[in-house]
Formats: C-alpha cells, sequence, structure tokens
C-alpha cells in the first residue's frame, strides 16, 4: 500500500482549519482566517486563493473534507456550503482524489465512537500523529482529524 | 454612462443558467446542466469550467448572481450555495465586478412588483430585453432576469 499526501479541510467560511498529512506526520496546519470587512466574493476568493497555495507548495495527491449536514448552525451553513463549492472546485482542477467524509465517520476514525465529544477528539489526535507544534486553533484540530481519518481508510 | 457587458447566472447544481446582456441584446444564454451519474466533485468542476469558457469567450465586465435564501427547496440549498462559491470564486478570480441581487429586487425590476409570479417574469423578459432565439428553460429566463436587473439598476 502506497502512503498517499494528504491535504485535509475543515471548511468553514471564516475559519478555514487546512492540515496538510503524509503517514503519521502533520506536514503542515493552519487556520486561514478572512476579515468580516472584506466582501463576500473576495473572502471567497481569499479562500480559493489559499488552498491553491497550499496545493502548490505540499504538492498532496488526495483531497478530504467533511461533508456538510444541517446541524445547529443553519445560519452559517450556506456560507460553509459556499466554500466547500470552492475547495472542491480547486481540488478538483488540481487533480487531486477528492475524497469526501461524514462528521460521524470522523468521530469513529479518532475515538472509535460515532458520539465523541470535541475535546475527545482533541485529546486523541496527538496520540495518533506526531504534531511538533502547538495547536490552538479547532479547525486546525478538526482538518487534522478529517486528514488521519482519510489516512485510516484510504482505499489504496 | 457607460454600457457594459454582463454575465448574470441563476445558480443551480443541475441546471445552471447563463446569459450575457450588453445594453437591451442579449448576446448569450443557455441551460448548462450537469449529470447526475459524476461525481460530485466533478459536477462542481464543470460548472466552473463551463462559467470560465463563457468569461473567456464574451470578456464580460460585471457578474451578476442571485443571492441565496432559505426557500421551500432546503433539500438542494447547500448544493446550490456549492455552486455558487464556485461560481463566485472564477468571477472574482477574473476581476469582474460582482454584484448579488435578492429574488426581490429582480422581480421588482422585471415586473414592477415584488411579488410576481414566475410566468409573470417570463412574460415580461421578452419584452425588455431583445430574444432572437426559442428560449425554452425556466432557468436560462432566469438568469436573462437577472442580467436584465444588474441592467436597470447599474452604478456606474
Amino acid at each position: 500500500m502506497q502512503n498517499k499526501r494528504i491535504l485535509a479541510v475543515d471548511p468553514g467560511y471564516e475559519r478555514l482549519g487546512i492540515a496538510v498529512l503524509e503517514n503519521d506526520k502533520l506536514l503542515f496546519s493552519e487556520c486561514f482566517k478572512t476579515k468580516k470587512e472584506d466582501l463576500h466574493h473576495e473572502r471567497i476568493k481569499q479562500v480559493g486563493e489559499r488552498i491553491q497555495e497550499v496545493i502548490d507548495k505540499y504538492n498532496p495527491e488526495i483531497f478530504a473534507i467533511e461533508e456538510l449536514f444541517w446541524g445547529t448552525n443553519q445560519k452559517t451553513a450556506l456560507l460553509v456550503a459556499e466554500t466547500r463549492g470552492v475547495l472542491l472546485f480547486v481540488a478538483s482542477r488540481n487533480k487531486l482524489t477528492v475524497r469526501e467524509f461524514k462528521p460521524v465517520e470522523v468521530k469513529i476514525a479518532i475515538t472509535g465512537y460515532g458520539r465523541s465529544t470535541k475535546n475527545q477528539i482533541m485529546s486523541m489526535v496527538p496520540k495518533i500523529i506526531k504534531i511538533e507544534k502547538d495547536i490552538k486553533s479547532d479547525d486546525e484540530f478538526d482538518a487534522i482529524a478529517v486528514g488521519i481519518t482519510c489516512f485510516q481508510t484510504r482505499i489504496s
């Protein structure tokens, strides 16, 4: 089984979690933010351009992203969906293999339990993958968790 | 007041209405469809690539698009939002001036009445703009209506 480099994201409009993983190593992660004072389509553009920069720098083969469901936060769901659209487009255009995961799949992959809490996820992630930096952002953690899910359930 | 070429869309995932207008002339319109059997990210890619082709061919200066609201069709709202994200990204990247319109603004621009029906819109559109082809698709009509709204409410 060949190990492939994974670009994983936790799609968000104001805060986008990005992680690049190879095997059990975290190569890069960040929480990319867009500014409230910028126009909507400018923010959408910034998100797409940022993910293109990360693809250009790390040259991943797989793009992993969470599926979006009607959650408690319907107010922002449409904005998150627009962000997802841009991310899927850029990943597709760059010929990355796209894999989408349900939130429950991520929870099971990380904790073995489909109803685990955010804190349980955050305490498990550093036990699964070597992280040599201080990660403060939930969004970064979520992106890493999606990447681990992809790594653990890879097809080829 | 300078007349500018407008690219207008009725964003949809399965069916995307596209129209290019200059003054009171319709230069181009179509209903671009993606196939159900294609993967989700492939369809997203096709939408983005199609709008890029239209931009390359017609070189518009303004991009007009309807805002998305929670409607009766919540099932497809997230997919439409993803499509909107791609369209806004491509338009932004091509440095088009982006203008978003609420559905009620389109209705008022076309019929003078904010609660007009789809049929009223469709009967008014050919009276406002010269259309030298047979338009059968609602989505094409909707895109033209958004374009007319943009033309009638232009800022500069």
